[in-house]
């Protein structure tokens, strides 16, 4: 997905929030917002918004000082999912569909923003996710490669969501590889993240090399590239993953909750609902 | 009021549709956003965001060559609100206070922004105005003033409020001069804009000389400074006013309904609430 102008004043208030967490120091934060400011006729509108994000948060570690903004924060959100992970399973035992329940628990773990504070939201978006409707849903073709292939690459998104992830994982039942960020980026789940939720107990983790926050190939490592295009199941997670994914040339199952207008309009659909996309995978 | 570090993002929100407003060329829409990029640096927090949206709409004017992005919707805001103006002098006339029920109407006429479609809206504005509670309520000392003073100056904001605005100045029924931008910025009212509402039918209208969103007075005439500080009854319609005029030494009453976060806070209410606020008048 390419740039949109309407992504510019979005980028400034995530450059505001970050800053605010990266420090207490006002002068620092109107800094990083006057540094955006000069980047800004450098940022083409035919790159994808977490291309620019990348460009956006080395800044603002180099100006602040602070490499990782939002670490308290995601542990803390990877805590509230962990308290919640005994009752999922529940949920996942009690219904009809227990893939279905599991792919719509990972999707309501993509809420799991550093917007949000509380486990009530999470609780709120579970409730809500377990019973919508989706607005894109190639179950049928997911359930297809899940039956077919002997392996599952699962491309993660945001810290705390990953205890979600897993469930989906250890619902799956095959052997997964579980891709992170090479660096903390917003709250983007990294390696350390990924263990906190205990994917390391169920998944191999790897990292794409990258630290934008999503999957821009020609940031990411060979090692990561060779395994994506050997890979025949590739499960993407959010947003930034599918911002980053979307033009390229690969099968890829995107599960996101369609979190930003401009991201609902690429898809077709209205901002709030969820997606379960299959690209390039047949019908 | 000063800027704070939330106006920023604010700023490139309007500076694109202003810039969408002004032309279709969408790499012009891109230099406006990179050109007021540039610009930050520039942009001091003790600054007032009018003092900014005045150099944000000049640099506008001169990339996009267009100085009146919104000129037809301002007519067409004006048009909207004339059709209103036999229904609300009745609502006037039979109603209990007609003197408050005017203020509530020329309140709720700044909701007339160029975000504003229909006239749906501002009936609907009108009918949850014309009930609603304010927030902040200075109107014993405001019909102290109305009755003590010989004249009124009454500082317009938007084009279309301005028929609403003239409805206030029927009831007060005292010699008004009524003043307006020198040239047009965003929807603020101008000479041309307050002659389409009939002003000049029950007020003289004068310009105070600035080209700012608000009145920042070192922007303003030398006839307009002097005229202020020889009136007694000043009143100051919306936003762009207040943030200009709140840290002035001078005695103003703000009608204005708080659509801003920020001004809402400042003024210590909630957005949305509605405001008579008499600034240095006593209590």
């Amino acid at each position: 997905m390419k740039t949109y102008l309407d992504c510019i004043p979005c980028f400034f208030d995530q450059a505001l929030r970050a800053g605010r967490a990266a420090t207490d120091d006002r002068q620092l934060q109107k800094r990083v917002l006057d540094e955006l400011g000069a980047m800004l006729s450098d940022i083409s509108l035919d790159s994808t918004p977490p291309e620019t994000g990348r460009l956006i948060y080395r800044m603002i570690r180099e100006i602040t000082g602070n490499a990782d903004p939002f670490r308290k924060l995601k542990r803390d959100c990877t805590q509230q999912a962990l308290a919640l992970y005994p009752s999922l399973k529940r949920t996942i035992e009690d219904s009809n569909d227990k893939l279905l329940t599991a792919i719509r628990i990972a999707i309501a773990g993509n809420v799991i923003d550093f917007g949000v504070n509380s486990s009530f939201d999470i609780e709120a978006t579970l409730k809500e996710v377990l019973k919508k409707d989706f607005a894109i849903f190639d179950y049928s073709a997911f359930r297809r490669y899940l039956k077919a292939s002997e392996h599952v690459l699962y491309i993660g998104d945001n810290a705390g969501e990953t205890v979600f992830d897993r469930i989906l994982i250890e619902q799956m039942n095959k052997p997964v590889t579980f891709v992170v960020r090479e660096t903390p980026v917003i709250n983007d789940a990294t390696a350390e993240d990924a263990v906190q939720a205990g994917i390391d107990k169920v998944a191999t983790i790897v990292s794409s090399g990258t630290d934008a926050p999503g999957t821009i190939l020609n940031t990411c490592s060979r090692e990561f590239r060779q395994m994506l295009a050997g890979s025949e199941f590739v499960i993407a997670k959010g947003q930034g993953n599918y911002e980053g994914l979307s033009n390229e040339n690969h099968a890829v199952f995107f599960l996101l909750m369609a979190k930003c207008r401009l991201i609902a309009q690429d898809l077709g659909v209205k901002k709030g609902d969820i997606i379960l996309k299959g690209m390039g995978v047949g019908s």
